[in-house]
């Protein structure tokens, strides 16, 4: 199971977010945050409580952006300077407890320079300085030893058409990924560099709107060999897909890089992050995950947050053992579906049509119109096939119970 | 203005649809629907109805499925005489009348058959009786002069994930167009073939799901030198985009062929097929399409229809005419925001960087990310730039109230 | 556990419903809706067919509304006749079957006359014409012994604010309540009046939006004595709750009477009654049943029908099987969690503070608000509390799973 | 004109909000932020641009939470004395420059004490300290001669449903609500206490969902006496209504008593507090208020923020002008609507069936069901009658655009 069971505790939800929304700031008092006089001292006291959890919780990796671990400075110079200080001492630390990093990147969201964009932003010195931090993240993606190197582009989209040039916006975001791509093969990272689509928010329009609007995006531009797809799962219900629908749809073109693992709730309009608890998703998700063989070099990444209510030192640990927990019963259950029950025979006889004859010649494009209506016009009316849609539903809960 | 109007009545919405919903039938008692004592008596009835309406409005194109002129059957040969009938018929009135096909299609989503696909049915009989009246249909739209033809993949999805093969399903739509392209392109037409998106409804979820999505499938199956998109208002919102947005990524890609021209509700989450009176809605998408420089071969096709409450002879008349004078406003205002406001100069200052000089080179690809990060440790914090949102939304009320 | 899976069958999904969705006709042929010439033989068939289903799954109850039994006819006495033509026969198959009546209703949707409102129509002959029919169908579900009597207002809404006077409609629509039950009580109905609410569908939007909304309706006009709410799943997800909220919401006043035993999709706006079968809403529906002490004299009906795509005869039983046993698993989870888990405790915990002291005179009304601010004064700042809303998401799962 | 038109501008997002949201902090740096070395010092460098603000706008009057005026502090003692003080300059500034308080309140949504909850916390520490907050706001509110006091219930709802006692806690809230009212009135207040509905965000789910679930409760706990409802544009999209929709319900029964003028993004699910722009929203809402007479004391308060991009200190001055001139046309054309084009006698028809005969019989209670069905029998069936919606909104478009 742990082969397919990847986990990965993030940084910035569990252990620099304190539980700010909208309307208030944070409920936890991290000792991290208030002990040391000095923003490098906090960071350092972070890094030390943060493998601390890991260790403690026995999840393999862990994933940060560079402002998560090292503080943030208005000059690059001094920016690059706090990252790597940090970053050796990371590196210490995963030598001394055997923890990796799963994926890297660079936060371009936060700071008020990006409001408008980074990668996208109308503005070029603003692109500049987004570079500068992709530059940085990258060189500590690889001197962890990172699988992966995600974007998640927070400000890339836009808050009104009515200012937008688009066209001109998107052109930009490739050049911006190719010129990444480039600089990153050029230091020796192999791993996949990961995009993670999400519709909106904080933006009202996000150019990653939903996996096909990427994989088309990253086709396009000639990026598809490098990039690979980060699906999360909250993302993807906020595009009007289910989870398993994003992930499927990356799978199909073997662009399923990694998973953000959380989940949406079905009423709220906004990125509530929460843990994954619902069984039904992590069964879906196993499904395309098994099918495809897996998501090495990626991983499950818990991309989420206690609620903001949830203030005792225990509930990060209860967090996360509840989403392992689920994701580990989802993996059972699939496997099952797949190896024991019916399902893979139910689904492979609806096309066996298209295996031979006839069928597998239209399959392979050697039909033309009229032809396929002459076949019709001969065979006279097709016989009627359930779609069976209840009876797949019963399995999954006859598996789910057992 | 009138380059810019292409309007055409629907015939389905307008001359077969009696007003039914999911819990009630139709509420309009059609003359044309009972009079004649057999089907094709009755489809020369409803020609002579809805070439009447269609002169007496002044619209200048009309649109149809296959089966909303002709009567359907069960047999292939039935079915193509039929329609081959009819067509002629429409011939003659078009002759007469002057009025012209904007674009043709053919119904593959009511038949029963057609319940788990058309093109992406499990069945390859199913398959090929599609193709059977792509082909008729085609030959239709040859012989009335249309300028577009059409595919809206009302079945084509999937109404669970569980019993669908999404990645066999979707080689198989691709194979399909091909087929149809190829058809077409050796009877002769000239035209546009259009794609209609979709996000959901009838299906739970549909390939072609927006905008987006549909460009990434034609890029990568070869087949955007021929396809283009029809855009339609209440598709884009269903989907979770503005409707000016799907407009705008279309353009973006020389993709934009056409426009379903209705609107949605807010509130409600299926397709309401509303005739358009929201000037937000049609100020936005003339910009998209004076800046592309029209629609032509395209049009604004009504693809809406009379609430199931309007029942008076007069309503159809009044709900057209309100949508056309919904789009010359439209189009009036938005004309006058890019030639005589300010509109058009704010945007392109916002971009200015690019013009020149290092922004330049970015946008041509020519400056790597250490070059990106140099510029930016060289120049300091960039200066902040307000987005201006509320500006250009003052614009627009204060032509709009001119 | 029979005491509270008090299951019923619904005869207009299962026996009426060919499949119809608003693009294309019903995909089921069914044997009672071809063999017979007369509306009425064909209606003896399919109570023949209803029954001999109900016996053999072995559900213990059904529901009907008017003309999903008997012939409408526009004519009022000649409904009358064919509805007490077959209340006859149905009591006969009630008495040789043992299966019993949970609830009946008339069907005031989908009759074009219908299309502006039936109690809430603007006309008053409308208004009359559906008194005409609840009055029929009260007397044909007192003749059956039905433990309650339904009103789902399809068409009591509006399809546009523009042409209503919403607030003499819901006067309207309480006088019409009012003469309903005034009559049910005269002739022995001594069962549970019920609402059903629903948010919109067909209507733009409906008068009975979600619970809270008919619960401030019915205490305002005093029809909270004699009437409850029936609450249906889909509906309170389509009107922005969980299934778990618009049960409590009920609950909480006394008004939950029965349940409509269905689930929507999280990605469609619409209602697409889909069977049963998440456990969490199972679950979450069985902790607010079994804390009220069970639904009698109302139910679980099952309003849902199977995917238009499911054209099997099994499938009916399939889907009803699923329904049943999700249903089950959801009381023994439920069960299990208010006895057998600390969950109970961990609530009431929770709200200790109101049981004694200040907090319980404040919760008496006996505190002002200048006490309550000495309270505070004095009493410093709250001390924190956990929400520990994972720790009660893992209770979930660790029942589900055992 | 002025007597409709009683704009207010919000302290809290004009002056204290510099534009955070979930995913960075604030764009905008404020001089009065910064200047000051003490909290009061900034508290009063602020009041004196917002009084500037006001000033130069023209708009007559304003609104503000007891924290965003003055400093808050953890000891209540020293709470109030903050406020105290600044409540001593405002009135102040308020007789030198003729400004007006629209309406005062108390911020219970922001401190982390709140986190569970106000006046319908699990701990009744934190509803005793919520009220000293109440009192000292209300006290505010009459020394500064504002019209009415408003509660916006952010924290008051559920995070989950699983640790909630719902019964319980919505006991309290009417509680909390009566001790208010009780105190404000023995300090003589004469204004209307205000329910502000939002149905979700920051809470998953909020108790005052919208106008129909706030109108009901205030009835059951006899509250709607003293209380009325301020109803949001962007609360009631987000609940599933229309604006104009949530104004007409509290209309309805004489409970609306001010609004929040600002308005949503139909494909955004969160509060996203837009100026107001959109001409349809504001002549539906000047219907509504044209036809009860007006709003005061109540007014329309812009709780509305420049979006996180508009950075120019000219972009605060656009927004509240656009939303001025939104407004005033929405007068303008609703007033036109009602007096001069047909729209109220179109309306007035469609009911005219209940304005004599039986139809105000049974209006007036006083047609029993039997006496109904003997009248449609008697009638035969109902002449049918077209609910023309395409007239009305044709007619919207014809007063917009003269």
């Amino acid at each position: 199971m742990a082969e397919h069971l990847r986990f990965a505790v993030c940084y910035w939800h569990s252990f620099c977010n304190a539980g700010h929304d909208p309307f208030g700031p944070g409920t936890r008092v991290y000792p991290w945050d208030t002990a040391a006089s000095t923003p490098l001292g906090r960071a350092e006291d972070k890094l030390d409580a943060a493998f601390e959890f890991f260790t403690k919780l026995g999840a393999p990796y862990y994933c940060f952006h560079d402002i998560d671990m090292a503080p943030d400075a208005d000059g690059v110079a001094e920016y690059e300077k706090n990252l790597k200080h940090m970053v050796a001492l990371a590196k210490e630390r995963q030598q001394a407890s055997g923890m990796k990093l799963l994926w890297g990147t660079a936060n371009l969201f936060s700071h008020p320079r990006y409001m408008n964009g980074a990668a996208t932003n109308p503005d070029f010195a603003v692109v500049a300085r987004a570079a500068a931090q992709v530059k940085a993240a990258l060189e500590a993606t690889v001197e962890l030893g990172g699988g992966s190197y995600v974007f998640w582009g927070g400000r890339e989209g836009y808050s009104t058409l009515h200012n937008t040039d688009t066209r001109r916006e998107l052109e930009h975001f490739a050049r911006f990924l190719a010129a990444a791509r480039d600089y990153g093969r050029s230091i020796g990272f192999k791993g996949n560099f990961l995009i993670e689509p999400k519709p909106m928010e904080p933006m009202k329009h996000q150019y990653d709107f939903d996996s096909s609007t990427v994989i088309g995006f990253l086709k396009q531009h000639g990026l598809d060999q490098d990039f690979k797809l980060n699906i999360e799962a909250n993302h993807a219900t906020l595009s009007g897909h289910t989870f398993e629908h994003d992930l499927q749809m990356a799978s199909n073109h073997g662009l399923l890089g990694s998973i953000d693992a959380n989940r949406g709730n079905a009423q709220n309009g906004w990125d509530t992050d929460q843990f994954p608890s619902d069984l039904y998703d992590t069964v879906g998700a196993m499904l395309v995950v098994l099918r495809q063989g897996g998501l090495a070099p990626g991983g499950l990444n818990f991309d989420a947050k206690v609620r903001r209510e949830s203030t005792d030192r225990d509930d990060l640990f209860l967090a996360h053992i509840g989403g392992m927990d689920s994701f580990a019963r989802g993996l059972e259950v699939a496997h099952a579906l797949l190896t024991a029950s019916p399902w893979e025979r139910m689904r492979a006889e609806r096309y066996a049509s298209f295996d031979q004859g006839p069928g597998q010649d239209f399959a392979q494009g050697k039909l033309g119109l009229a032809a396929l209506r002459d076949l019709a016009a001969a065979n006279g009316e097709p016989a009627q096939a359930s779609g069976k849609q209840e009876r797949y539903e019963n399995l999954i809960n006859q598996y789910l119970m057992r």
